[in-house]
């Protein structure tokens, strides 16, 4: 599989859903697999809350691969011998694309941080568009993306109607619920709050270094919802840490190491404005915002949805699957639901991939065979 | 309804499950009614969480009732006119009773802070036993208490299976499920990481004048579990604060707006080590501790346990009320399960008591008529 990761800069402005310009900006972004001549394969891959633009393969001398290598790659779902696949790092998130840590102009020692404008899920699907028109792709086979990465999906289908085959949105939901904003914002809070944070202008460096506990609660706080608490009873039952005393303060079960272990590692790789700048973007996500009603913008929808959820999805739950298949039946647009038995949780779009990899490469092929 | 609010001071050492020893101790409570001439008519309620001894009631100037008033008051589901209702403040907590924050010494300026020895329900229970038998109350009619103050009731019956005639533990479990020590540990973290935790040794008064974000964070994450998401729905649905920009990064929804208060205003009322002390007692529950089994341990209880969980319940689930009475079946416990219909969430306890104040109204009277 041939891997290249690029970075567009782009001098034209970015017009936002908040009336605020971001010019320039630039979007990092990875592909997989071999354009066609025609540019009719290409399948665009859309990450969700803390994922990036390597969704697939391994860096020299990384120990993970990309978040979807189980489905993106020769031969597996997602077939890179058949289908270019393009991921791109969303903006707003720290791995590349222009973000809150960005300088306000190029060569710039000012960073954005607290300047930097409020984006939407519309903002990240209109920047991955104009990428796409850049290298000449007017039209994809398939947008797919779990959780944030759904949202993305269904703003592709109601935004540009006539951009994609086929629209996989995973494990999200059309609007998000007050619950869900509620975690958000528990989140935002744990990093608002702690006294590293400096009203934004956090040294970077330092917060890789000494670890931003603020940012490390916020993970775990993430956790509560990622897994089940199913997954959390295999996982790790009431197991106490060996060496920790039962009856010490800071003693702690294996979940607790875990959580600890997880969290702190966090701000080590993540950026907490990036964090809180893309909690907003989901908090804000409402597929209807701009329409009169939650049919209107359904109604835009031109490509086959397919919608895969999972049912013991704790974060984004079946129902509000189901209801988005209720408005397309409404609507009168084609919509077909897929529910997987999983107790996982939310995070079974990362991890139960072999329950939906050949269901995915199964749309793919059907798609293909109906499209005009 | 007559209200007194005392104070009770142990010279004589309190004997932990840790093997530490709390000496002397004292622990505060409240007391609704009158006891009978032969003291026959006592009711113990056990709270939850971030309760208090102060379950029913108004003090001078009080914009609110105790935390149960709806249930406990002449003529209520828990009728003063008839029983002589106590509840104490746990052991641990911050309404009166020996915690983290009294000095090691009468008289001392020197306080516990994280030198205070970890407590489990086990340890809170036995201080309510000591002080009972202090009152010369050797037996109550029933122990009544909702989450933390359920496993207390469960607790009350394996450890001293001749004290009460009924006992009816509310929204809870049996043993503290990693979800929970999940949820735990978060809010645990939310507050250490907070540097003005300065180690256990923060300034109490600047922490109610000032504010103690850990702390409010640690707050707002229980909500997240206190209220179910279809409560967050009805209560706060998708609307926005006024006056607070869409696209402004610190805009706020309305659930926002809602845990913002409820949170900041958190640490006016409640200390940083107790809650941490709290929340470790919680995770460290289990009914089995110190037993060969589970079995062994509910075979234990003599009394009637009526069991009363609520269907929406998302922190403990109504599954585990069910294991609860499994047990009871299988030892030849005398136990029953009330399973109330409501999405409200954990805090139905404390919420929706019109669902379940005539069954305990109705479990009292039962209960008494069985009396041997």
């Amino acid at each position: 599989m041939k891997i290249e990761t690029k970075i567009a800069h782009f001098q034209k402005p970015l017009y936002l859903e908040s009336g605020r310009i971001l010019e320039p900006w630039h979007i990092a972004y990875e592909t997989y697999g071999e354009l066609n001549r025609d540019k009719s394969n290409v399948i665009l891959i859309t990450h969700a809350l803390s994922g990036s633009h390597h969704a697939a393969g391994r860096y020299p001398g990384d120990r993970k691969p990309g978040w979807w290598d189980g489905l993106i790659g020769d031969g597996k779902g997602i077939d890179t011998r058949k289908y270019f696949v393009i991921c791109t790092n969303v903006i707003g998130s720290c791995f590349g694309s222009i973000s809150p840590i960005s300088p306000i102009y190029p060569g710039s020692s000012q960073e954005y941080r607290l300047k930097f404008p409020v984006i939407t899920i519309k903002d990240i699907v209109k920047a991955q568009k104009i990428l796409l028109d850049s290298l000449g792709i007017r039209r994809v086979r398939a947008v797919i993306g779990g959780s944030m990465g759904g949202m993305q999906a269904l703003r592709f289908g109601v935004d540009f109607p006539n951009f994609a085959d086929i629209l996989i949105p995973i494990a999200t939901t059309y609007q998000t619920r007050p619950y869900v904003i509620a975690i958000n914002k528990a989140m935002s809070e744990a990093i608002k709050g702690d006294p590293r944070f400096k009203g934004g202008y956090y040294d970077k460096e330092q917060v890789k270094k000494e670890g931003f506990p603020g940012l490390a609660t916020a993970r775990m706080i993430g956790y509560l919802n990622y897994l089940s608490p199913a997954t959390f009873d295999r996982k790790f039952g009431r197991n106490y840490v060996k060496t920790d005393g039962m009856f010490q303060l800071w003693g702690r079960f294996q979940v607790e190491s875990y959580l600890e272990y997880n969290g702190n590692n966090f701000p080590k790789w993540f950026d907490p404005l990036s964090y809180i700048y893309l909690l907003k973007a989901i908090s804000l996500f409402d597929i209807g915002r701009g329409y009169s009603s939650l049919l209107e913008a359904f109604s835009q929808i031109r490509s086959p949805l397919y919608l895969i959820s999972f049912t013991g999805d704790t974060l984004f739950f079946p129902e509000e699957m189901r209801q988005i298949k209720k408005y397309m039946d409404i609507v009168g647009g084609k919509c077909r639901l897929f529910e997987i038995e999983s107790d996982y949780g939310h995070d079974s779009f990362l991890v139960e991939i072999s329950k939906f990899d050949y269901l995915i490469s199964e749309i793919l092929e059907k798609g293909l065979e109906k499209r005009k």
